[in-house]
């Protein structure tokens, strides 16, 4: 199986995820089927999205392959048939999120360089496809964004496309710099959640009441 | 009066309709009159906005008739002049809404078809066009979007951009294809609000607290 | 030292003010560091970048220069470090707040003109890119954007850029120009904060219970 392939089949694999974290909190604000279809798909292509628009890299991919839209849809709707099994999948559920947080970043950092930007705007972009489709998400459910107060979720999508870009620029490999990145990203996720990992927290009050209610 | 003129007329007046849906919310929370303004134009544009930037088709639609921007900044003042007898014109003002919402889904989508995209993107950029607008509106007062959980505004749009593409795919003529979108739009539509329609919710209570606050 | 120096010179106050207001936002939610950086960011650059995605204006100026992302991470993360003193600071970093909305009004609509559009888009413009990026900040941390309701912040935007772009049609000469807005602009935000200078707000209740909780 080539290189491309596995990449491929991971970064399909990451968007089901994201499409499912979709579909899951669109559960929990209590929207309708169609609904909880276009919040699936704004979270698994939002942050791909995101990146293409901030680079002016059009067409943008599931205009392209509108399939792409297809599957999410699917995955969001097979969500809700198996959302009452869902907390005894949690486990794999959250592995295959962390999964998909490593290829997003490791894909978002790849294509930018490939059009020819420099290191570490790849590495902005590999964090951009990483965590704003679940931005994108939260702010559609009205609720602020987790990733900004959570288990290093963002922190872990800036480190894999660093690591990335980096061994990229050392002249690594493609398929080793791609196994280590997944690795890593993979298992500091997992590492962050088991272990509640979290970075300091700033907590500003301020002497005004606007916030005060 | 050509077919165009029809449907620009209509266009016009969906834009006005959903400005107007702009600044009530707004004045639901106590904006100020420029706030109003610019959460006016907001939702009239911003659906179409975003279609034709998730296409990068340049230069926007106002960009270029920036005076449509003074027309709905007009419209925006007007509601407010007019808010004392708005729940007079409330059967009204549902009506405008209804077209604006089926002329959006049609132009959105036959605006996709004629820059050369394929009938699947044209029939998700009809509902870019028709419901996002409103999305971005919600998102803009803090609110979750209404369209996700509301007498099926989502599907209608979709609907009526899908029956607009297959039409014009099996070779109906334009004027007989816009004619009977905008009849079924619009009906749906009506019929959804008088009736209570609506498609099952997904309510996902997941077992952890951090949404039982 | 050059107009064009003093204008960058001014411009860089500003991204970094507004980087401060963003990090001192997201100190409000209890962001972990991270989402500081982030929120600072977005506050910073969003205006900016929203104008240039409406235009379709590509590379985006951070993406060209991605070492004002580092600049804007580290004031965010030097507004943690002195926010204890913060409030005795709040004048000051009200007054440097001010000239970063007086000069990012002048340079969108300024930009604007550049690319060649038309007056009415670049006053627009100028006040896409004076007010957006405390309209994204607000986004992301759930609330209400405060622009639309507070201190006139909006209007002065939209004012400056106005003059700014009607003098530069008569011919004043650049510096001038700049003066007189960067003058007026940040003046009438002092007043206005002074006076707590509003414009009238509107308020609908509306028959419906569906905001009534």
């Amino acid at each position: 199986m080539h290189e491309t392939q596995i990449i491929s089949a991971l970064w399909l694999i990451g968007i089901l995820a994201e499409a499912m974290t979709g579909a899951l909190a669109a559960g929990r604000k209590q929207m309708d089927l169609f609904g909880v279809v276009i919040i699936g798909c704004a979270t698994a292509i939002g942050g791909g999205t995101l990146r293409d628009m901030l680079l002016g890299n059009y067409p943008l991919i599931w205009v392209e392959n509108v399939h792409y839209l297809l599957a999410i849809a699917c995955a969001s709707l097979l969500t809700v048939m198996i959302a009452p099994i869902m907390r005894y999948l949690s486990s794999f559920f959250l592995a295959i999120d962390a999964l998909g947080l490593a290829v997003f970043s490791i894909v978002g950092a790849q294509k930018t360089l490939m059009l020819g930007y420099s290191p570490l705007v790849a590495i902005v972009m590999g964090l951009v496809t990483g965590v704003f489709g679940g931005v994108i998400r939260d702010i559609l459910c009205n609720q602020m964004p987790l990733i900004f107060r959570k288990e290093l979720y963002a922190v872990i999508s800036l480190l894999t496309a660093a690591i990335y870009v980096g061994l990229k620029l050392l002249g690594i490999p493609e398929w080793i710099n791609l196994s280590i990145c997944i690795v890593t990203g993979f298992s500091l996720r997992m590492l962050a959640l088991k272990y509640h990992w979290s970075i300091p927290t700033f907590d500003y009050q301020s002497g005004n009441d606007q916030h005060s209610h």
